[in-house]
């Protein structure tokens, strides 16, 4: 990267709370540690504010003009918001059926919003052939052809939470999975901080989160297979929904050598899970942080995670653009005019 | 307060982004030093979980059992997510018409929420009737009966300003005025830093900014009164639609004293200054801030605000809390099929 990049316009994502859970921690039969690192604190609320920051200095670096990404969701808002900072043309692709608060975040940035019918393994063949295509000269796809730069961002949230926890590995984390790039690189960001000496060398378990209706790294790990075999995703966790994650073998890797797991919740846990963690330590989550809580509560049932470590479990993105997963069970307990008789009577007093 | 505050579960809002906002001073003809304070990045984006943040610990120090507030929207989602947190019942009271995000976010940690048949300021009344009435025995309404605790916590925004801009003052900032509290506490946060001696002394101007459809404390400055006449509140700034602002006289005297104004904006320009923030430095912004943006457009417009000057506007609230301001406008450019021949057919190559 070229000098000068803390002066050139950027989000500045990044050291986002993490938090100490005690009251979900209580509720999950945890008597160790157990920590949130809440990524809904990004400037476009979820953590790919990481990835992008530093896409667009490659973008920048490599002359591209305009700003590119095939995104389940979150991606979108997060390349259209840091093109407006940068002053860079911006062109996102997403599915043509994500949540309201994402399709509107990924245009009111005011770049260019593509909407591709299909699924978001369809939107990512199509990316691939655009970069092949006259049509996408100059353009930088954060997560295609500018992927090695996007990747390296995730690596911020494993320094942080070392930092945040006192310059201390965790002993087990809890990540989502949809292309598995942001576990992989979570593992190297631990493994440069020991390998670096800033914190001190000890076993650490990485277990990935999947949603049940679209869990193809999570039966390939519990069939003892090394090669994924694409699903079509079906789950409200529209975020994480990648039928055929280019990383999957790596985190397959990465749970096996670190002795952790992967594993899958249904979206009724999923929707559980986002109303636990709001309930004891107010947090709204979107569906991807329901995906970990709720696995997280599966793997601590199952045996699998210790409640006795040092757990981390991410929250990476934000409650407020999946609102219809919880919308159903979220309104007022009652509707009253403004006067005492109408609050006895409504059995609030 | 008592001591061991740090200690005690708290949601630790603050320290949000100083964003130096160089492309949107430029479409404002701006040539100082132009930022934007953007509160969106707290835990429940918006600036209402640093007022929330003291009012929780007071809550504790005199024992109250129940959390309550009467909200204009965003208010009872940081109650609702701070008491959670704290372990605390809460129940709290909203105008029965709000946005749909913040209808859910104000119920998904699990409180009481009631939805009020009338205007915030019949919400408020209510509350104040409930406090004197048995029925609200050991509640602790954080903007009424503890409002003197909640509204020290908005001087955070005046320490963070300063600290962030080196230990400086700014010369003129603009912000949005609901009951008119936090533009106060600003004022007396800027006072305080200045009377001890960690910034240096000079004149700054404060400018308060309201939408047009509830304007009382703006048509009392272009008035020259010192009194507010009420108005009945009709703008999609729901979030400052406050009709009867109980701080409004001493907004007055301070928008006078410091030699700034209050101004107000159309619902239509509102829309336009998120949408221009938005394009400018990819932050997305709810109703509220529409309404300092625009408003500072308008002081620039007029010959109020100094273009050469360092000016500070905030940014109180998140764009995904008032996705109906701006979304008949954010809608893809095109869907289409996942082919390169659809792609160019749509005439985006
Ligand atoms: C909220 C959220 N969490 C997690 C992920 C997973 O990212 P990755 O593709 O790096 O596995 C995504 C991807 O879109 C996401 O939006
Ligand atoms: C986003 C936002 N900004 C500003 C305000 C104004 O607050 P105050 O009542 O302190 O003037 C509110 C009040 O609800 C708000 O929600």
């Amino acid at each position: 990267m070229p000098a000068g990049v803390a002066g050139r316009p950027n989000l500045n994502p990044g050291m986002t709370r993490l938090v100490r859970a005690d009251r979900l921690a209580a509720e999950l039969g945890v008597s160790g540690e157990l920590h949130v690192k809440d990524d809904s604190g990004n400037p476009t609320h979820s953590f790919k504010d990481r990835v992008v920051a530093i896409a667009v200095e490659a973008a920048r670096a490599f002359g591209f003009t305009t700003l590119s990404c095939s995104s389940t969701g979150n991606l979108a808002g997060a390349v259209g918001a840091a093109a407006a900072r940068a002053g860079l043309r911006s062109c996102v692709f997403i599915p043509h059926d994500l949540e309201q608060g994402k399709v509107v975040m990924a245009a009111v940035y005011g770049g260019d919003l593509v909407a591709i019918e299909g699924t978001y393994d369809d939107v990512n063949r199509f990316c691939s052939e655009l970069i092949g295509d006259p049509a996408g000269e100059g353009w930088g796809f954060v997560n295609v052809n500018l992927r090695p730069y996007y990747a390296e961002g995730s690596k911020t949230l494993a320094y942080e939470i070392c930092e945040q926890l006192g310059w201390r590995l965790p002993d087990q984390l809890v990540v989502p999975i949809a292309s598995g790039s942001q576990l992989t690189k979570i593992d190297k960001g631990l493994r440069e901080l020991i390998a670096l000496g800033l914190v001190e060398e000890k076993p650490y378990r990485i277990f990935g989160a999947q949603a049940a209706g679209c869990s193809p790294v999570s039966q390939a790990f519990k069939a003892g297979h090394d090669i994924i075999r694409p699903v079509r995703p079906d789950t409200i966790a529209k975020s994480l929904a990648i039928g055929n994650p280019a990383d999957g073998p790596y985190v397959l890797d990465i749970a096996r050598r670190t002795g952790g797991a992967v594993e899958d919740v249904t979206d009724d846990e999923v929707v559980d899970a986002i109303r636990l963690l709001a309930r004891t330590e107010g947090i709204f989550a979107e569906t991807a942080g329901g995906v970990t809580v709720g696995v997280t509560r599966k793997l601590l049932k199952d045996g699998l995670l210790d409640p006795e470590a040092t757990t981390v479990v991410l929250n990476t993105g934000d409650g407020l653009k999946t609102l219809d997963a919880v919308a159903s069970g979220s309104r007022p307990t009652a509707v009253i005019r403004p006067d005492l008789a109408a609050f006895r009577a409504a059995g609030l007093a």
